[in-house]
C-alpha cells in the first residue's frame, strides 16, 4: 500500500498552499476567493493521486464544523489563559479547534461574544459564565446548543458543567490556618453572586464557625472586580490603621491574591511573621514571592479535559443528560501558613 | 425626543431575553432556530415601540461581520494574554468583536484557525505569526483578505504591521550591561529564525562589538521553543560548571526570563551581585522577584491599538497602501544591572 496521500502532498505537487488545496477540496473555494482555473488544477491533481478526504474533510458534509467556542471571564488572567491553552490542547485530541473570546466579567460582552459565535456555527460552548447571563444560558438550553459550563454554573439551571468543589477548598484552607494556631483570620473576595465565589466564602465562614474557637470570627472584605486593586489596598490599610489586628489573610483567588501581596509588600509587613497567607491557584509571580506561598491547587488539565470529554460527546449524541462533574483541588501547604509559635 | 429603544428594552417588554430579540431583528431566527410564533411577537413589539436599528444591525446587510480574527503564538503567555485583551478593548471601541484562537509556534494549527476563522467570515485578521507560515500570509494578500501582523514579520512579504524596534532595544540594553561595568554579558534567546528574536540577537551583538571593550565577546545561547525550561537550566549549569563566569544575563522574553530566575535563585546565585540581569517585557512574577528587574517595556497598548486601527481603516477602505508601524521601547532601569563596585 502507498502512503496515504495528504493535502500537503498535493500542494506540493501543484505548488500552491495547502489552505489553497483545502478550500478547493471541502468545495469552499467561493468564499475563500480562490480561481477557478487553480481550482480545476488541484481537482484534478487530487485524482490523480487518488486522494481520499480524511475524517475532518468528511464530517464537514455531515455538517458540523469541528470547531468550539470558548467563553472565558477574562483571558489577561493566568487561570482563564491556562484553561483556555489546555482546552485547545484537548480539543486538537479530539479533531477540534477552539475560538475564543473573554467576556471581561461583562454580561454584555458575553452576550457579544455568543452571537458571533452561534452566527460562526461552533458545534458547541465551553464556558465560564460571568454575573447576569442566566438568560443566555437559559438561551442555549433552549436552542438544544450544546454546552458545558466550568469554573462557575448556575444552581437554578439544568447544564452540564465541570467545576472544583470550592466550598471544600475554602474550608479546608481555613482550617488548616486555624489548626496552625492562627485567630484573627481574614478573606479578601470578590463582590460576586457567582456560585463560585460564594462558596468560597461559606466554607471560609463555615470553618470559622465549626473550630468555635472563642476569639476567631469571620472578617470577610468584598471588594468589586472592577477596582479590585484599589479597594484590596483601602481594606488592609483600614485593618492596619483601625488596630483590628489579623494574623492570618485568605485570598479567594490568584488576582486578588497578587494585589494584596504587593500592598503587603509596600508596607513591610512580613509574611508569616507580622501575617500568614494562603491564595487560591497559582502563578509564576507566586514562585518569585519570598516566602514559599499556601495555596489552593485546582486541577486545570482534568477541568479542560472533563469539559472537552462532555461536550464532544455531547455533540455527538445530543439529548442526553446532563453530566455534572466536582472536582477536589489540592491545599499545598509551605512557608507562608506554618505553625504559630 | 424619547430615549432610544434598545434591544434590551424590547426584550424586557415581551420576556425573553436579549439574545432571541437580536436573531429575529437580524434576520437570523431560523439559523438561531426561534420559533415563528415568537419572532412574530418580538417583530410587533420592535414596530409598536419604533425601534430603529443601531449600526451595527445595519451593517450586518452591507455583508460585515464586524468580527476581527486574532491569532496569537501562545495565550498562556502573559504578553499574548494582555495584547489579546488590549485589542478586544480597542476592537469593542470600534463595535467589532474579537475571536481569537493560539497557534502555539506551531505552523499547523496556525492553518486550522485560520481555515476555521476564515470559513466564519471574520472581516480581517490580526496576527503574531508563527515559524514557516509564509504560505498563509501569502494566502492572505492573495485572496484580499485585511490583515495586520504584530510583533512579528515577514520582511520579504509585504503586509501591514505594528512591531516595536527589537534590534534598537536589544542594542540599548546591552549597552547599559557595558556602560555600568559588565564585561562577560550573556544572552538567552530562542532558536527563531523569526524576525523579532533575529533583531534582538542582532542588536545585543552589534552592542557588543560596537563597544569595542576587548574582554566583552558575544556568549550567546539559542533554546529549543518546546524544551527551554530545561535547556535554560543546562546552558547556565554549563556557565557556572565549565569556569566560563558571565557576569551579566540578558533574557531575550519574559517566559526566558522566568525559567532563568528560577534556575539562578536554585542555584544561589545573587542578583546583582553573582550576575546582573535584563529582561524583556514584564509580568507579575517580576514584581515579586527580591531584586527589582531591569526590563525592555514595550509599548503594549500602542501595539494593540494602531494594530486594530490599521485594520478596521483597510477592512471600511480595502485596496490601500501597506501601513508598517515601527514603536520604540523603554528601558526600565532597576537595581538588577546597577553599576559594578
Amino acid at each position: 500500500m502507498n502512503k496515504k496521500v495528504s493535502l500537503k502532498d498535493i500542494a506540493k505537487a501543484v505548488g500552491v498552499s495547502t489552505a489553497l488545496v483545502s478550500y478547493v477540496l471541502n468545495n469552499k473555494e467561493k468564499e475563500a476567493r480562490v480561481g477557478k482555473q487553480i481550482a480545476e488544477v488541484i481537482r484534478k491533481k487530487a485524482a490523480e493521486l487518488n486522494y481520499q478526504p480524511n475524517q475532518i474533510a468528511k464530517s464537514l458534509k455531515s455538517g458540523k464544523s469541528f470547531t468550539i467556542g470558548l467563553i472565558v471571564a477574562d483571558i489577561s488572567n493566568p487561570f482563564f489563559a491556562n484553561i483556555a491553552r489546555t482546552i485547545e490542547d484537548e480539543a486538537k485530541k479530539n479533531n477540534y479547534t477552539v475560538i475564543f473570546g473573554s467576556s471581561d466579567e461583562n454580561a454584555e460582552k458575553s452576550q457579544d461574544l455568543m452571537d458571533v459565535l452561534i452566527k460562526r456555527q461552533v458545534d458547541g460552548f465551553i464556558i465560564a459564565p460571568t454575573e447576569h447571563t442566566e438568560a443566555q444560558i437559559n438561551y442555549l438550553n433552549a436552542s438544544n446548543i450544546p454546552f458545558v459550563l466550568i469554573d462557575r454554573y448556575f444552581p437554578e439551571i439544568k447544564t452540564n458543567y465541570v467545576i472544583t468543589d470550592n466550598f471544600k477548598a475554602a474550608y479546608q484552607a481555613t482550617s488548616h490556618l486555624i489548626n496552625n494556631g492562627y485567630k484573627r483570620i481574614a478573606m479578601i473576595a470578590y463582590k460576586s453572586n457567582l456560585i463560585h465565589m460564594q462558596e468560597r466564602i461559606k466554607g471560609y465562614t463555615m470553618a470559622i464557625k465549626d473550630h468555635k474557637v472563642k476569639s476567631v470570627k469571620p472578617l470577610l472584605f468584598e471588594v468589586a472586580y472592577d477596582h479590585a486593586e484599589l479597594e484590596i489596598q483601602k481594606q488592609i490599610e483600614s485593618l492596619i490603621n483601625g488596630g483590628q489586628t489579623i494574623d492570618a489573610l485568605f485570598f479567594a483567588t490568584n488576582t486578588l491574591s497578587i494585589y494584596g501581596l504587593k500592598f503587603l509588600n509596600n508596607k513591610r509587613l512580613k509574611i508569616p511573621d507580622d501575617v500568614a497567607i494562603v491564595c487560591f491557584d497559582e502563578g509564576d509571580a507566586f514562585d518569585f514571592f519570598y516566602c514559599p506561598l499556601t495555596y489552593v491547587k485546582q486541577p486545570l488539565i482534568e477541568v479542560a479535559r472533563q469539559a472537552v470529554k462532555i461536550l464532544v460527546n455531547q455533540i455527538s449524541h445530543p439529548k442526553q443528560d446532563e453530566t455534572q462533574v466536582l472536582l477536589d483541588s489540592d491545599l499545598i501547604i509551605r512557608e507562608s501558613s506554618r505553625k504559630t509559635k
